[in-house]
């Protein structure tokens, strides 16, 4: 198996390289009747393109996307909704000793260690480009999510060591960066050049609220909320690391700190008083934000000279040509909130049949 | 679905609440061939007893297992492997408020608003206790690991604000906190009784290495090695952060001091200089170690008086009365062993079919 | 893998081997809260016990079922059902040839061929007390299809050359052969007689109707209600052909014969005005009665000598000592309804989500 | 879900309606380094194509496919290749009652019950074009099989009440029927001349014969290899029953008529003497040639007029205007041959993991 498919009644497939003739993804699962417009995709897939700040990659991309099937007269049919995207630069170019070598913090070796061979252009399969299933398969899932009232929400935490000191959303999306602090934004614009100027690159931490998200989403063992989210996250390409609400700083506090109480408000409705669980609870969702934090390595193309080898047994020293993001946390505020909608929206899909009583409603009304 | 599957191809369902007849795992996939004995299965449990130490819980469960089928002659069949353990105490009793209560930490609230209802005694499907088939199926997943010489080996990392300073593998043994560090585990059983004597409890870091996995092992998109054992980790109850390598740090570094080198060694053999990726580069293991580490929040049931509601729309004072593990951390130690073999195990039966000379080698040798 | 569990919300895992410590199932994903109680399952399981006339194997097997999870006074909690059988007789007896010979009809050979060696006591896994488990877990999809008013019921249809002539659904129970019509009944059972005297065996025709099944059930293309039926009955060993509605007629008529019209009645109801198609279009249910037949091969066990090869290379002339059933399609009944609830429940659960009217009553209400 | 996934490790996702953008398929988990070309699959293409014979619509389809990602320098990379074909006709034309009425024989009614309305256009989904991407995915799966040295052929078998009397298999692809008879090919096409002058239509039967499968493939219990070539075959639209080995005679046989001995031959191979098992025994192929037969109902498209209702309540007379195929058994039988060979690739894929040497023979070695 190659693993391209996520999700159980939700269930994409994505594929594509980097250099090949596009990419797309099948969602699967989708419910009849939602309203689904190629400007809903496309505004995400636009929120992932290159090219929109200087510390992203200059290569014209247009990423525009083409509904093929699961849309009829403006509404979801409940079939598979493919989604094409075309690569716009194919062209045959040399990759020089890239295509025998084996870049520091990238799949080459492990790729020919698998499949004996590899697509080198660009990354191929594993390049960031990969992402772009995600995301236009994300942007179904929010848009089920909205009619569900459910907000899903990622933006920058930090870049290297710049994190935000405030919150204000609608900052978000008023720099390349996707802060929602804009004094952290600037800093941070001011730390990445000099990064570029070094040719080297920088990490950064990505959070992910989803709000009004009702009790009741997850499974108890395996399938998990937050293990699906887990997963989801880290199958992102450079994630490290993934925290769900006070995440690593919960191992050193102490029970009585760490614990949330519930409480009835004035309004009669049970809420928590606190919310160090980041909205989960024994794997199924409890009704507060959930809250996600996502750890990505700084981009592993550098400009520097690097010490490695290749494939024909030969140590080299390695200079990657080109413009490369000296950053690529921005680009990926989206494809974290795109796998996280997606990580809910099946996971609300599989909770329908949980009891007996809703079975009734749908079946047997 | 209640999700209680695991694996793709060595797959396992949990099954089994706290305080019902019985809790097991069916393990099915198992290649024949194995050779399996019930202690091989018992000495895994053994290690998540309860009981061992001063600061586990002092129930006596004797989690005897017995295997029902797919074991002939001391060989596994290729047929699902069904293990047994019997609970020992189910006598009824006194649950008093702790059936409406929503405790504070646990997943109570979480599970009425799913399932309607819920088993309440001694957290029913969402114990600790759930754990014990993951940890029996993990011994067989450890078993064929060592058949290919790899070796999966987790310990505690730190308790509390008490982190190990120094290695030894022989040490993990020797003391109930399972630490590699005699001094810090002395350090730590201090803290832990100052805990305990607070009527709180404390959390701590579980780290994991695999050592001697070959190169190719894991999927290159959403079935990544590193979101597998993510999601594997994240679905034990308590945790809260997951890292792969340097994790969290990887987000502050630099490109040229994150990137790991590959090189020829004199012996010919390719190696990284650094493995700061925690042996997995694009989801697919590179042939280094591969390191992982588990954040656990602190044991929830704590003896102080707490501020909750319950399930009739009361606020109350919550007192949970009896002795509760002031830590559950070493006892979780083998369960994350048994979770990273698990996925470890799956990813190579699954990658098996990943080249036509594998298949021909298999199929038309 | 092996293949032991079935069905994707509503999932089954069955294990166990004829001659091993015993058999059973983890139902994974009911619902929480249907009423459940261990004479739900020993009913269906009694239906598929030996002994019960004079045609099936009179070896001693009470095969008392116990529920080991998942259930809290008297109803399920949503969390999987684990169900066991403990066999009897164990004790080790002399196979003689039996653990080398390759007996015809039987899986003795292609289970060398995949696994290498096998448990060859009393056909081990491919012991036709493998449907235990089957049957087990179909007693609760029945018990959830009453809830929602459909009711799935098998009989035998023929045994030999000998078809029912009428069809009286009371007497389906009133005698061992299962067979609604009491006079084909007397016959078939005449016919059997004559098989068991010159040691051979019969096979026959088993149908299953399901009533009230709602319209919707069943997904478009891969997941068609009749390909799971199809799958589902086909995997009941000696099983040798399926059909749905009119089955194999259908492909000798016309069109114009075979086409089942709409109709509305006087009620204002949509009805068809026959029902060629078996209650299934399209993949999809139509609200008419689901119709299917399974084909099922004579028992190969028969005490004849019959020519045939070991696993030493050696062609032998084989006796099966023993009493055998000369048939065992009237067993059969009760899995092949159990299969068919089985795979209506799944498709019932996994149709809870294909309109997004149907997410938001229960996620939105 | 809407289930337009099949297959495990060699899993196929298909998309598209019949008078959208297009249709195609991403088939997940081929093994790296088989050498593939557009040609490979545009020659099976080829054989589902309308407008090959008088009895199959004159629709203009060209059906050109092209190879989206998937494949470098002429071989697949392992990862998932995605198969794009468009629609060449997608004006926009009137319908008419069409988009309201319910079809006898068609999805209409199962698809506006379960979805609530439906993309009305030529059967949308559930029209045969969705076989395109079977038959595309298909010709990927008998390229694997082919390097096995596995050959799998269908052919027509009979037309209405014409069967073939003899078998030359070169003859196969020398009449429009699929016919490996000539002489029952003729009769069948005078027999589908009287259908078509009555606006009338025929069903048929295919056969898929595989040969040179390897004992050993398929799983034991749910994952028999019948059981999924069941489901595969019976969830091709309009087919109603399927047949492994003899199928539904085997039924009426005696135990002593229907057994399969197993004989050692004088180069020592082990075969068997007759084989009415159709190549599997439990599930598992046994080394025999695989046999299995589709049984199709006649098309439901006729001229006639028919009795049927709309879905807003009226009892209507019904007029399927245009040309319509009077059988569309010989463009089904690249369809059968295709989900047949699909369904053995995964289950060689799966079963390489099912014995221990074979782990090690590939991780080991």
């Amino acid at each position: 198996m190659s693993g391209s498919t996520f999700g159980k009644l939700f269930r994409i497939t994505t594929w594509g390289e980097s250099h090949g003739p596009g990419l797309g993804v099948v969602a699967d699962g989708c419910p009849a009747g939602l309203p689904l417009a190629v400007s809903d995709i496309q505004a995400f897939l636009d929120r992932r393109k290159p090219g929109q700040s200087p510390f992203a990659t200059a290569r014209k991309e247009a990423d525009q996307v083409e509904i093929l099937s699961g849309v009829f007269e403006g509404r979801t049919t409940g079939t598979p909704i493919s989604l094409l995207v075309r690569n716009q630069d194919q062209r045959s170019r040399d990759y020089g000793n890239l295509a025998d070598a084996y870049r520091p913090g990238h799949a080459d070796y492990s790729f020919d260690a698998k499949y004996g061979f590899r697509d080198y252009r660009g990354g191929g399969r594993s390049s960031g480009r990969e992402t772009l299933g995600r995301v236009a398969a994300g942007a179904i899932a929010c848009k089920i999510l909205k009619q569900l009232n459910i907000e899903v929400q990622a933006y920058t935490r930090s870049i290297g060591p710049v994190e935000i000191q405030a919150f204000d959303s609608s900052q978000i999306s008023q720099n390349p960066l996707c802060m929602p602090d804009s004094q952290a934004a600037a800093k941070a614009q001011e730390y990445l050049e000099v990064c570029r100027k070094k040719q080297d690159s920088a990490g950064g931490v990505i959070e992910c609220r989803i709000q009004n998200c009702p009790p009741g989403a997850g499974e108890p063992v395996f399938e998990k909320l937050d293990a699906n989210l887990a997963k989801a996250v880290m199958s992102i390409g450079s994630v490290k690391a993934v925290e769900i609400g006070d995440g690593t700083k919960a191992a050193y506090a102490l029970g009585s700190q760490n614990n949330d109480g519930f409480c009835y408000g004035e309004n009669g409705r049970l809420a928590k008083t606190s919310n160090h669980a980041g909205g989960i609870l024994g794997g199924i969702s409890d009704g507060s934000q959930i809250l996600l934090r996502a750890y990505i390595k700084p981009t592993p193309s550098i400009g520097q000279p690097q010490n490695t080898a290749d494939r024909n047994g030969q140590n080299i020293s390695l200079e990657i040509k080109g413009r490369h993001d000296p950053v690529i946390v921005p680009r990926a505020v989206v494809v974290v909130e795109s796998m996280a909608a997606l990580v809910l929206t099946d996971a609300l899909l599989c909770g329908m049949s949980a009891r007996m009583d809703h079975l009734k409603k749908i079946w047997n009304p």
